[in-house]
């Protein structure tokens, strides 16, 4: 029989209910696997082993709630939890006890899930590394921000775990640790209870290491429609093979994967279409970062007036470019964004999905950088639904991911036909 | 001279930059104002004079770092500071004390204005009533949430207060106690710190005596251009009537203000006409109603699991709701307020401002419940400046607003509308 920790939520949380787990030996397996890894990998900011065996207990002494039934989470710390320290990775936090759980860490355990612990994030969520190591080579980073909630994931150390992205920071740490990314369409998991940075783009999703289990929980978090995947066997989708204007910033085994796998596509009854976006598009990087720096200018202004020698130099001159964006050169991003969202949802009228890299290559060697966001920026600003895949690996063994992307609300429709992408790819 | 707590804070900066008037005499005023007068209002969940009068007496050491340098500000308490306690108007927050002030607490300390105190809200900002009372009577409602905000203003125990609105809970106590109330464009005013109820529709704005006033402080914060009151003494608005589809709920006092104002603003140079909404917008209460219940199941999880004892039946009932709508329903929310604020767009490419009843009638009598919002919720859904001017007299003696509106974004071309409205009514 499979470990516990090595099953899906779905299939763990399957037979949590037909009784054949418990969610105690489920919990107690990922403890396991955590204790034997955790100090290579660093995944966790916090853990209470006890807190969350109780909780377990505590699941299996009830009918299932819902489909996330005695299944544990990792919430990434920049996310308020009322039992666990929050510190939002930043030393101006240490130790610090929020007075309530933020509304999705409150819905699982409602949902009757067992919140497991807090998984690393960079400071504030932004560029400044965790303490975490790519789980398939220590010498690498995991990207971020989401740094352990992509490690713990990917390293079996927990099935599912919350991550968060303003720029790249679900995608890209799901590409170079190996897991399955997913950021929804804006808004679609509530955001009560989170750090906010830039309350634009924020976005809380998940990362897990199969795409259904992604759509699992956000679905009975916002109280969607289940994705049908039951069609994916049928499903003859329309994909748009869409470089983006960053195409030439990822690396030739980057490019290749991306190129070698059209015809596989193709192959298993895909339609393809190569699909160049607009000029304006090309703006998008640079209005995502001049949005975002003017939100943080403000949303972070008691930290930088009260601690600055605590915010990281890279992070405070992130900051101080915000402070000379004036809210005319804010609004104009805003503008752009939008014409671009409607113009996304043109160009999808005709797709039911894009593809594009989801980083420039594999994890960078190196722990002092997290790697480049470029390939997630297009994809938080556009609202839409963004997912990650872990079909290919690079040439040094660590893992490239396949980007799956829609228009806003188009959760289920981009679910299925990504679930049909990595059969495709991998079965 | 008048009372330094008299002045508006537009005229109080002046006199604090030309060494005319010390912000620590001012703070005095302020709370020799609430010493006096505290006991019949009750506009404020906590106040520490001396706390106030050290940051007034740190800003006279300064050169003036802003518009609102020495000015005292309340702050609603829904809104987090460190050094005061923030309740939320809950039970369940009880001297809960927040690790990081909000975004635009901190922001005002970095311009140079003083956090006076807290002023009192609703539970959560919602319907349940708070201590405070109408300071024009009594025996009347302040209105809700943003009680102690309008009442403090109105009662001139501060020039600047802030206040929350999700429906219509910085217009309606405004328009109750008498004071200008201004709910600017969505996302004008950075949210982080705010304790979130509905995120789509939660708008952070101020309470003060004149519309200068408010338009100053949200410039500061926000690093909008200034609006041009310069212009009002030569303006022509044009301004639509608009009834909305609610008028009838409107009281015989309040149509005929209303009424008997357009001949007023006709000789004083606007162009005026009637506008009637399209018919979709007479859903616009029903749809605020169903996507701020969904947000508000979301967003208050913590609280109804853990303390649903602690909240009180009207707001519990309003939650429940929030569990049954899917979200397929909220995204039909989402559909028709959009295609009702582009629709709204256009209708004000022909006029300045729209014109409508800020509130359906005086301030109810008794305190048990806040009154109506009816004539808010329209605009908070729009997401455009919505302001109410204190320029008619009901029959009992109490205020009635004018609500004068604009499209997103439209926000100084409002504020000066305005302006030139309540000279035109006032003057």
């Amino acid at each position: 029989m499979t470990a516990p920790n090595l099953l899906s939520a779905t299939e763990a949380a399957a037979a949590i209910a037909a009784g054949t787990l418990k969610s105690e030996t489920l919990v107690r397996a990922c403890l396991d696997r955590i204790r034997a890894r955790e100090s290579e990998v660093e995944a966790w900011a916090y853990l209470d082993p006890e807190l969350a065996l109780a909780q377990a207990r505590q699941c299996d002494r009830e009918a299932p709630r819902s489909r996330l039934h005695g299944i544990p989470i990792g919430v990434k710390d920049v996310i308020d939890t009322v039992e666990m320290p929050t510190e939002y990775g930043s030393p101006i936090y240490k130790g610090h006890k929020p007075s309530c759980d933020a509304a999705c860490v409150a819905q699982v355990r409602e949902l009757g899930g067992v919140i497991l612990g807090k998984t690393t994030t960079t400071e504030f969520a932004t560029r400044h590394p965790s303490k975490t190591r790519n789980p398939k080579n220590g010498a690498h980073t995991p990207g971020g921000s989401s740094a352990g909630s992509a490690a713990a994931v990917a390293d079996a150390m927990v099935p599912i775990a919350f991550g968060t992205q303003t720029s790249s920071s679900i995608i890209r740490p799901a590409a170079y640790c190996g897991s399955v990314g997913y950021k929804p369409t804006f808004n679609l998991v509530n955001r009560a209870g989170l750090k906010f940075l830039s309350e634009s783009l924020d976005t809380i999703g998940v990362l897990t290491r199969t795409v259904p289990d992604a759509a699992m929980i956000v679905e009975e978090l916002s109280g969607s429609a289940p994705a049908r995947f039951e069609d994916v066997a049928t499903l003859k989708p329309r994909i748009g093979f869409c470089r983006t204007p960053y195409w030439t910033q990822a690396d030739a085994a980057t490019q290749a994967a991306l190129l070698g796998a059209l015809p596989r596509l193709s192959r298993a009854g895909a339609s393809l279409d190569e699909v160049a976006l607009e000029s304006d598009f090309a703006e998008l990087a640079d209005t995502q970062i001049r949005m975002s720096s003017y939100e943080f200018y403000r949303a972070l202004t008691y930290e930088r007036t009260r601690f600055p020698q605590l915010i990281s130099d890279s992070l405070m001159t992130r900051i101080r470019a915000g402070s000379l964006v004036t809210r005319a050169d804010y609004q104009k991003t805003q503008e752009t964004a939008e014409r671009c969202r409607r113009k996304l949802d043109d160009v999808c009228r005709e797709y039911d999905v894009l593809i594009c890299p989801s980083a420039t290559g594999e994890a960078p060697r190196g722990l002092s950088s997290t790697g480049d966001p470029v390939f997630g920026l297009t994809w938080t600003l556009m609202h839409g639904p963004a997912m990650t895949l872990p079909v290919f690996t690079g040439p040094t063994g660590l893992p490239l991911g396949l980007q799956v992307t829609g228009p806003r609300k188009s959760d289920a429709r981009t679910l299925v036909a990504a679930e049909w992408i990595r059969r495709a790819l991998t079965d």
